[in-house]
C-alpha cells in the first residue's frame, strides 16, 4: 500500500509536468508572458500555480521520507519559470524512484509527528490515507484546475495518465 | 487497503456535504441564489458543480462496488438544489458504509472492466490506485475549487477533515 501509493505520486507528478508543458506551449501560442500562469489562482487568499505545484512536491516527498523514516532532501522554493517548476517536480519524481517497497516494511504503525501540530502525530497507516493522499492530490487537481481556468487544453486523461490496462 | 480507502472516500464524501452547507450559507448571506454555485464552473467546456459532486459520488460508489464485486445502486441524476445535491452525498456515503473489510477480500487480483473501454479492465489493486482513487479525489478537490473560487469561506481542513491525532 506505501510503495504502491509512492509509486502512484510518481506517475502524478510526471502527469503535472506534462500539465506545465501544455501551459508554457499555450502562453507560447498565444503570445502572453507564462509567468500570468505561474502567478495565477482561483481565489485571492489561495496559493497561485506555482505554490499549488511545490506542495504537491511536498506532500509526495515528505510522504515518502517520513514513512520510511528517512531525512527528506530540502527544495528552497525559488522556482520562477515553468521550466524550473518542471525541475522541481521532476527531482521530485527522481526522488521518490529511489524508494523500494522495503523501505516502507512496518510503515503503518510507526507514528509520524506532525511538524505544524507540535505533540500530535498520526499512525503512519493514517498518515498515508487520511492526510499525506488527499493533501497530495488536493493540490494537483488545484494546479489542474488553475492552468484549466486559464485556458489551457487539459483533460481528465492529461490528470489520471496511463493506465496498466488488461483485456478481459 | 480496498476497505481503507473506501472509508476515507466515506469521510470526504462528509467534508464534501459540509462545503456544499457552507456554499448554501454563503448564498443566502450574500442573497443570491444557490443555483448560482450548482451552476458554476472553472472552464467553459468542464463540468459544473453539481456534475462534479455527482461525479465524485458515483467515483466512490463504483469504486466499493466494483471492488467488492457488488451491483451499484442506480442515481439518475436529478439533484437541481443544493439539499438534494448533499442528500445524493449523504446516500453515497451511506451506501458506502455498508461494506466491511470481508467484502474487498480478493479484490486486488480481480480484473475490474471499464464501461467506457470495451474489451478492457484493470486488476483491482490498479483500478483503485491509478483511476478510482485520483477520480475521486479530482472531483472533490474541483468542487471545492469552484466553491472557493466563488467567494465560499473555505479552508483547507475543510476539505481533509478529521485526523486520528495520536500524541507523540
Amino acid at each position: 500500500m506505501y510503495f504502491t501509493t509512492i509509486h502512484q505520486m510518481t506517475k502524478m507528478l510526471d502527469n503535472l509536468g506534462r500539465c506545465l508543458e501544455k501551459g508554457a506551449a499555450h502562453a507560447k501560442a498565444r503570445s502572453f508572458d507564462p509567468a500570468v500562469l505561474l502567478n495565477a489562482r482561483l481565489a485571492p487568499d489561495q496559493f497561485h500555480l506555482t505554490r499549488q505545484v511545490q506542495a504537491a512536491c511536498d506532500a509526495a516527498k515528505f510522504a515518502a521520507a517520513r514513512l520510511a523514516g528517512r531525512d527528506p532532501p530540502r527544495h528552497e522554493d525559488r522556482e520562477q519559470t515553468v521550466d524550473e517548476l518542471r525541475a522541481r517536480v521532476a527531482d521530485t519524481a527522481a526522488y521518490l524512484r529511489t524508494f523500494t517497497a522495503d523501505d516502507f516494511a512496518g510503515a503503518g504503525e510507526r507514528v509520524v509527528p506532525l511538524g505544524w501540530l507540535p505533540g500530535k502525530g498520526l499512525l503512519g497507516r493514517d498518515y498515508l490515507t487520511e492526510l499525506a493522499a488527499p493533501n497530495f492530490y488536493f493540490h494537483v487537481a488545484t494546479a489542474y484546475s488553475i492552468l484549466r481556468h486559464n485556458g489551457v487544453d487539459l483533460g481528465k486523461a492529461d490528470f489520471i495518465g496511463s493506465l496498466a490496462l488488461r483485456d478481459v
